[in-house]
This record gives structure tokens, C-alpha cells and sequence, in this order.
């Protein structure tokens, strides 16, 4: 099961996820992490991250629970108590502080267990989409936030050389789109939508910033939406 | 349930966190979170952290499960097919380098699901009981560790003012029971033992580092004990 692997990349579902994963397939041979946390469109993202690693040919998988984020709660994506806002444009979905949607430290989670399994599978790099460009302002995207990381995983690891890479923090979403295109990333079997499973909402944060991104990128968005963003 | 406090302190369930606990409960309105992570003596663990939580009167508490570590394997602690080695005397129990009882990262995963919750909770500090002295060499119990850990804390949170401190990491084994004693911490109710859950040991590197810790301070140990260790 523990195969050889070049790097550990964690792919969630979306849009970003996919063209790093698609990075890390060329790059490396990869092993994909997948977290449930408990997340309004859990069992969504798991189908896409299973659709992502079988058209890219990653074999080596792992999905995990995070039972902790959805006990802890404080946010619209693990709490049904809080709404997840529609936003009605790109302005309003970036806004200057923390929105409701963001998780608390969730990508603390994430890595602490993709480095765990790095250490145990010999690979010595951790590949995660996170962007801080065009994103909702979570501050565990951006990437002071990683270097930090990089000394965490220096000083508490056996191995000492794992290091994480972040290949799209600094892109915008609408080049990661035209990057994907080039990669021939999975875009079509990407999961985007923070509240519904059947049909992309269209109106929260997420699916704003999504179709903003492809509308730029000049490049028809594969998800079928409920509803156009009225803006 | 998520009443006001002032920390959150991880208690496994072992020495060196019912001491840590203690002092949290003298200094704050802590509460306390346990993770099981499908450690070999997971469920006699969780039964001294409600105990302990109990003598303290620490009355908010959450008890998680981090299923991926036991996923991963590597260590001994989580992976039947890997023995838990007897050790012969305290010197092999220290040795220089990183035993097979080290869980990969284990306590970033531990730190992340507390602070987490401490954003959550609105607490501004988290205490974990890591000890650098008199250890089995584990690099996430290393004071740089947390120093880089504070980094990531600072970086990737929302409130960005909530601090870990380790008020155990200098102190040798000896003067943690000492400070145990003197603060009425619940030495009795902890379990240190790698391997059983009926008695402990006495001859797992946790044993052998607890049994000299208590000669040491000249204290009792009120744990009862399989087998003598031979030194």
C-alpha cells in the first residue's frame, strides 16, 4: 500500500486542487490525500477527488475524517447554524476581512496530516492549491502561512527535508484556469460549490470567484450552475 | 457548550499532561481536548483524561478522533506490526535517535485541532505537556518546534493573538513529578504505559522514563506495574 512516492499533494476537489494535482502528476510520482471534515459538500468532493486521481493516474490514495473541524464548528461550511452568504459580485466574495466560510486553521489540519504521510512514505514534498490572489481572504492561504509551515515541518519531523510547495498561491484564478487547459487538468470533474452537491449554487463565495475566473480565462466552466450571479 | 475559556490544554492522559492540566487549571479557565489517535492503549487514555479532567473540574471538553495517524502508521504506537521495544535501562530509553514509539508529526496534529478550537472559544493560549528533557528524542517535542509552530499560529489564524505554551519543556521528568505533587495534580489517575491497559509494563521506554522520574523525586509511583525493570 505504501508505495514509492515523490510527493504527497492534497487534492480536495476544486478547481485548484485539480491543476495542482495535475502539476504533481507531472512532476512527481504523487500519493493524493483527500480530507472529509465535515463540510457541507462532503460527499461531492470525495466523488471528485476519486474522478481527479483516476483520470490522472494516481493510484496511491488516501481519504481521511477529520472529525475535529465539524465538533469545533465556527464557520458556515461546518456549522448548518451558519448560513453560507450569497455574495453579489467578485468584490463582495474577496472582501477585506474573514468571512464566515472560513474554517478555523483548517489547512494546519490538512498538512499535519499530508506530512505525516510524506515522513512514513519517504517523499519529500507536499504539494497543496491554496491561493491568495482573488481568494476569500483566509489567512491560512497566504504565504507567510507556509513558510511558517516549512520551519514547523523542518523542526518536528524525523525526516527533516519535507518541504511544501504552493504552485498556484500566487496566480490568479483566472491563469490557473488557463494552466489547467494546458495541463489538461480534470476541470470538468472539479467541485467548486460551498452549499450544494447537485448543482453548482452559483451565489456563494466559492462559485462567484469560480465563474469570474473562467469568464476571464475566456474558457467555458464544464459545472452546470442553479442560478447566473447577478451582476 | 462552548462556554468561555481562557486556554486550551491537550491532556493525553499521561504525567506529564495531567501536570501541564493542572497548571492550566490553576492559571485559567482552561478546557481541555484529548485526541485518540488509534494509539495501542487508546481507550485506558481517554479513560485518565475524564478522569483527570473530572479531579481537576474542568468541565469543557472534547474528545477526538484523528483517524488519520493510525491510517498512516509508522510507529509502533499505531501500527501492531511494528513491536513496542523493552528497553533495559534509561539510557536506551533516551538514545540519540528517533525511537519507532515517534508518531510522525503526531503533535501538529494535536496543536492544529487545539487551536482550532481555542479560535473557536475565543482562548488565547493552548498548553501542551511536551517535554524536551529526559524524552525518547521525539522532534515535535523539541522547544523549536513550538517557537515555529507559534509562527504558523500567528499566520494561519483569524485571531492571530493565540499563543502555545509548553510550561514543562526544560524540566527534567523528576521535577515534573515534583511540581505534580506540589500542585496536587492527579499523578494517580495518569497512564504513561505504551503497551497494556491492565498494568502497565514496566518496561516500554514510557515506563522506564516514568519509574526513574519517580525514584528520582523520591515519590511513590501509584501506577501499578507488570515487571520490575531490570537496572
Amino acid at each position: 500500500m505504501a508505495e514509492k512516492a515523490g510527493a504527497v499533494v492534497l487534492v480536495s476537489g476544486g478547481m485548484d486542487s485539480a491543476v495542482c494535482a495535475a502539476i504533481a502528476a507531472r512532476d512527481y510520482q504523487p500519493a493524493a490525500m483527500h480530507v472529509s471534515y465535515g463540510q457541507r459538500t462532503e460527499a461531492r468532493e470525495r466523488r471528485a477527488f476519486t474522478e481527479i486521481c483516476d483520470r490522472l493516474g494516481i493510484a496511491t490514495r488516501m481519504v481521511i475524517r477529520d472529525e475535529s473541524l465539524g465538533k469545533i464548528g465556527g464557520s458556515a461550511l461546518t456549522d448548518t447554524s451558519i448560513a453560507v452568504p450569497e455574495v453579489q459580485d467578485v468584490e463582495s466574495a474577496i472582501g477585506s476581512k474573514v468571512p464566515v466560510t472560513y474554517v478555523p486553521f483548517r489547512n494546519a489540519h490538512l498538512l499535519a496530516a499530508a506530512v505525516s504521510w510524506a515522513e512514513v512514505l519517504g517523499a519529500k514534498k507536499v504539494l497543496i492549491g491554496a491561493v491568495e490572489q482573488d481568494s476569500s481572504g483566509y489567512p491560512d492561504c497566504r504565504p507567510e502561512f507556509y513558510r511558517a509551515y516549512n520551519e514547523v515541518v523542518r523542526t518536528g519531523t524525523s525526516a527533516a527535508d519535507i518541504t511544501i510547495e504552493t504552485p498556484l498561491i500566487a496566480l490568479r484564478k483566472a491563469e490557473i484556469v488557463r494552466r489547467g487547459v494546458e495541463l489538461g487538468a480534470p476541470l470538468d470533474l472539479t467541485w467548486s460549490c460551498y452549499s450544494r452537491e447537485d448543482v453548482a449554487c452559483g451565489v456563494c463565495e466559492s462559485c462567484v470567484l469560480r465563474k469570474r475566473a473562467f469568464a476571464d480565462a475566456g474558457v467555458r466552466d464544464p459545472v452546470p450552475y442553479a442560478q447566473a450571479v447577478l451582476h
